[in-house]
């Protein structure tokens, strides 16, 4: 009743390292509990000294991609190479070999997911991608798995390590944005050019990952509103604390009557709310499901173990379910031209002016918001700041339109007597 | 390839009602997202103002579960009775004519997996019940197939709403327990004998149920070590609150060298611990892997609908994967009879005692924690309670063994200097 399955590993990295040591030290604790023989049968990477350190043994080392996909012995191949250019076609030609996948590239699943899940289908092979979102965290198999009985409302999650720990040195220790950068770069956290975690490009790939598989369509990362911590000041998360709110970079995906809202920005989120705690380098899922009500899955986001957890289990459900799981398109569904997503999103709103200490200023602030219908749950006048000639005020609104919330901001911004300071937008 | 699904269901209640509204509600969406057409063929319940209120059509009424069993439209049976009783009886009828079993019943699985399993195994059918724990937590589809390729060593949950309930408003109000337990009665939390929530038992089928699937045995749930919450005062969750610590009812399982340790009792962790802000009727559990580092599922504990999506996820997954799970069972390992259970298990501690007010006695209670090898992290001496004559002292231990910790407090409370007033396990 054993199965035997063979496996290979394209890149040797953080990932596929960690991918390599955990199914090598738990082969045989495979073969007990899911009575399933998962053999590495071939690695291919190029650093010799890496393969060494990992103790690859001679015969396992892949002289090249075509020598991994000609090898009937292996059944499944392990991309943990990254990027869009050779991970992309070294996937292909093993699907085409018939060949099935389990990667942890968001970048190329996100980019490239339609493309290789018809490839896929075509080869009657699977293409596994657990690792690509949140870790260890198996917030895929839960949406396909686990919650399918539900239409997703709305997901909101906390999907990127780096700039949670920055945001929360700035909120613990007051530091500011680029010491918190720095100390996130010293401790490995952040890269050398951190661009693609701190401007959010990371939490877009996810989201759009997440949210093709919780609305049963395909979300493509480009109609995600971005936006990323890099000119988050300190004094507004200082100031969002006294009205009892937490500052995350958050993914939001909301499924809506007037289409698909999926966002990815800083946000305001109520100090009770589940995922106010989650710090450092941890990540979580919230999501509400119209029968399941609210639940949330949390952990660690990165990391080699953690993502070689998601690696190896994907690889066990592709080796002992015949059935392959074709994520967002088990519908067969290939038009998504009918799919709309907003544009003009709806969102409750905090915002921090400065503005002249002189009689009228508010009542004319005020009337701006009437007139573009922005609707103020609360207006906080702060003490001047040394040194300031204006004075800080803050004000919060109910939800509105977001091109409603910009003209009123250039509106203020055109004016002498005012200037918005910051955005920031408030969720529940 | 639209595949047909029939189903049937017994017992209205709760779950069952929102079960079957559930599922005919989402017919169609089940039928465009999962490719698969369930539909109700037969519901069995004698309450027929329940049949009426819920809609069931008279076609789908079933007279008696012989015709239920007998009905070839019918592929899956989702049992919603509850109880070891009738619920057994049924779910035995269902499997030996090889239809597969969907259940939300704790106790039953609980206490008869085994018996059933094999049963479900000789007629080639499955047997599923996500919704026994944990409400919509998709916690039992995670160590099936999300977390399988760790090894898991410890898991710790807040699996019973009633409790954590209670706990809550313990801790938040300063109530009593036995006003907490009226409070929670009033708003349909807690039943109107509430033993098998506050004294463990609801908590202690879970977790036999979630410990046998994290450590691939059996864990009967005799062996869980159980106490309730009845007993605890408001006073030591206060005093505790000084010390940084949030008292929860857990339910513990850890994997160790000594054995399997599985115990429910109140047990006290750290205020910034995941699980410390899991509130109200809220369940959670957090559960450490050795690939993946520590992750937590929190949700709605129960509720019609949540442990509907929990029951009719099921139902999908034993629909679209031909392959049956026997949950604890996938190894075909049938002796169990050399699993090793810890009977005496390592804790910390929290000890509150009333002292005589008088040198000498801190010295006294000092070396007999010493003698027994228990050692001391922390003492503190509270001002005395009006009309009492003895001074409140709060003594936090290092891990030591719980048998030691019984002799001391015997000891202790045969002099006549001082008593042990609570002890409170305490868990990192």
């Amino acid at each position: 009743m054993k199965k035997r399955v063979g496996v290979a590993i394209l890149g040797l990295g953080v990932v596929g390292g960690g991918t390599y040591r955990t199914l090598v030290d738990h082969r045989e604790f495979y073969l007990k509990t899911q009575n399933v023989d998962i053999v590495v049968e071939s690695v291919l990477d190029k650093n010799t000294a890496r393969l060494k350190e990992l103790g690859v043994p001679e015969e396992c080392i892949a002289g090249s991609i075509a020598e991994v996909v000609a090898n009937p012995a292996i059944d499944i191949v392990i991309e943990t190479i990254g990027g869009v250019g050779v991970a992309k076609e070294f996937v292909m030609m093993a699907l085409k070999e018939g060949k099935s996948v389990v990667t942890a590239n968001k970048e190329m699943i996100s980019k490239c997911s339609h493309e290789l899940e018809r490839i896929a289908k075509r080869n009657s092979c699977g293409l596994y991608y657990e690792a690509s979102c949140v870790g260890g965290v198996p917030i895929i198999r839960t949406l396909l798995d686990g919650v399918q009985a539900n239409h997703v409302l709305e997901m909101m999650g906390i999907v990127n390590g780096t700039t949670n720990y920055i945001l929360t040195k700035m909120t613990q220790d007051g530091t500011d944005y680029q010491t918190a950068l720095k100390e996130a770069q010293a401790l490995g956290y952040a890269e050398f050019d951190p661009t693609n975690d701190v401007e959010g490009f990371d939490s877009t790939y996810k989201l759009s990952i997440l949210s093709s598989m919780a609305f049963h369509t395909k979300v493509p990362y480009t109609k995600v509103h971005r936006e990323g911590i890099s000119s988050v000041k300190v004094e507004d998360i200082t100031i969002g604390k006294e009205f009892g709110y937490t500052l995350k970079l958050l993914a939001i995906g909301k499924n809506t009557p007037s289409g698909i809202d999926v966002r990815v920005h800083p946000t305001f989120i109520p100090d009770a709310h589940p995922l106010a705690s989650v710090n450092d380098a941890y990540n979580a899922v919230y999501l509400r499901g119209d029968a399941l009500d609210d639940i949330m899955l949390y952990g660690k986001g990165a990391g080699a173990f953690p993502t070689a957890s998601a690696v190896v289990s994907d690889v066990i459900y592709a080796a002992t379910h015949s059935e392959i799981k074709y994520s967002t398109f088990k519908n067969n569904a290939t038009a998504d031209s009918d799919v709309k997503f907003v544009t003009d999103f709806s969102s409750a709103y905090y915002i921090r002016l400065s503005v002249d200490d002189q009689a009228g200023v508010l009542a004319k602030i005020s009337s701006i918001f009437a007139k573009y219908g922005i609707s103020i749950v609360e207006i906080a006048q702060k003490s001047k700041n040394a040194g300031e000639e204006r004075v800080p005020l803050i004000i919060i609104t109910h939800k509105t339109h977001e091109n409603a919330m910009k003209n009123a901001v250039a509106k203020i911004n055109a004016s002498d007597m005012a200037a918005v300071e910051a955005v920031i937008r408030v969720e529940a």
